[in-house]
């Protein structure tokens, strides 16, 4: 059981009210569960195994799909709090009792919710290129636009998560090649959860009550990682989660953007090892 | 020869342009030394010996005192590029030549200036507690007030160091009696000392051309660290050195202030040393 990876771990489904979602689990057998939560549009296919296999020496790891999106059954759910409800059902439907959360862009929104609405399901939080509720936002139309493509492609995540220079596009090339290595790919994800998670995104940007208020509640040791110029979410909401979070650690990364952690998949893995396995 | 300690190595001297620099060396024999650059009034007994003999495990460390403080002679430079001239001297009078810098507060202004301007003699740099020339400045007189202590005692330190949580108060203390631990103590800097480096940080603070550009121009491979709240030198001027040295990763600490690499003694040395040792 233990011997699974990020490319033999084959998917699995946990039924609850009604819906099936889809996930794999691999690694150690011991350890609190790290649970990733996916960018916009993503599935269990687009974690690089470099990160998901390091991460998974020394815990399990447990990759999944919100509801409605590739391979899990289900609407999607259309805010933030929503899909963090239905990670609170699916872990519980799992039978664990606390776990340790990374997510990743809306992922990361997704994590904050969680970790603040269902305080005793999380242990420790870790937000990597993400930011807070009505944070400061990217104006390029071109962000918009790219992420929006029909069929998303390489040129596209080049773009997007990582910065323009050549070592950066080179380590982007990297991982979009150990991103596909497993053959027996999630399928891609459905026009209605675009839409569904956009409309989150859009409603996790208006203000609630006091801007940032709701960091100052989040009790879990948080890591907060995120690249030097991140284009999709700015870099300095990364500063300000570390900022308000009563209990965070920031590292930023150089030459890199949104996708830091798959630029320096062995860097970012030593850093979420110190940061979750610390007494 | 790497079999001392920070508590058992010898003070030595090297006599360079009629200034005899006061330094000790221990860890390890093979490495690029690492020179560590002092804060404010500082010297070699101000340095935390769970850092200094945690990063000697694999490299060469040297500390020493800028000429005019405590036990080395010479006149204090009234400015952090005068500063970094001396210890482009001491270095060189010690027969190396490429080191790697830890620079603390006003030593992270004077490790800026050697690294901008001597880039030969400096490998990698580690900036702590500190910001670039020009930065943005906490206005509370408070801090003056208490750096100018005629003795810095130890509540300075714990006001100046360390976050106001009970915490990081404790975390000071135990810093403060690690600090003492060493009984043949260099004597405290004067009031020359004083005068000179609060004359050194005004220049710094004055503009020099277009802001923040020099830092454009450091080339090393940079560790930006700081604590969640530095009233010395406020935070946010961290995420300034590393959003413009165009190679600069960034760590800050939770409930922590200026000196967070004391307070997280174990976990500064883990991060710096994946830095340092960075292939």
């Amino acid at each position: 059981m233990s011997s699974n990876s990020h490319l033999t771990a084959p998917t699995q489904f946990v039924e609850a009210n009604g819906i099936r979602y889809a996930y794999r689990r691999f690694g150690a057998t011991n350890g609190t569960p790290l649970v990733f939560l996916q960018h916009f549009r993503g599935g269990m296919d687009n974690w690089d195994p470099l990160v998901t296999d390091g991460l998974a020496a020394d815990r399990p790891v447990i990759l999944f799909n919100y509801a409605g999106v590739a391979s899990s059954t289900g609407e999607n759910a259309t805010t933030v709090d929503g899909m963090a409800d239905h990670v609170a059902i699916f872990v519980k439907a799992l039978g664990l009792t606390i776990v340790d959360v990374l997510g990743f862009s809306i992922g990361g929104f997704v994590a904050q919710s969680l970790a603040h609405r269902y305080p005793d399901l999380v242990r420790r939080l870790v937000l990597v290129g993400t930011g807070p509720r009505n944070g400061e936002i990217n104006p390029d139309p071109k962000v918009l636009q790219v992420a929006g493509n029909p069929m998303p492609a390489e040129d596209d995540f080049l773009y997007l998560f990582f910065s323009p220079s050549e070592v950066s596009q080179a380590a982007g090339r990297a991982f979009w090649a150990r991103r596909h290595e497993r053959q027996d790919q999630d399928p891609p994800s459905s026009l209605e959860t675009l839409k569904a998670q956009a409309a989150a995104i859009g409603e996790w940007r208006e203000p609630r009550g006091e801007r940032h208020a709701y960091l100052k509640e989040i009790r879990q040791p948080t890591l907060v990682v995120n690249g030097h110029d991140d284009i999709m979410v700015p870099t300095i909401n990364s500063f300000h989660l570390q900022q308000h979070i009563p209990n965070a650690q920031l590292i930023v990364y150089p030459d890199s953007g949104h996708g830091s952690q798959f630029q320096y998949p062995d860097l970012f893995v030593a850093h979420t090892s110190l940061f979750l396995d610390k007494a």
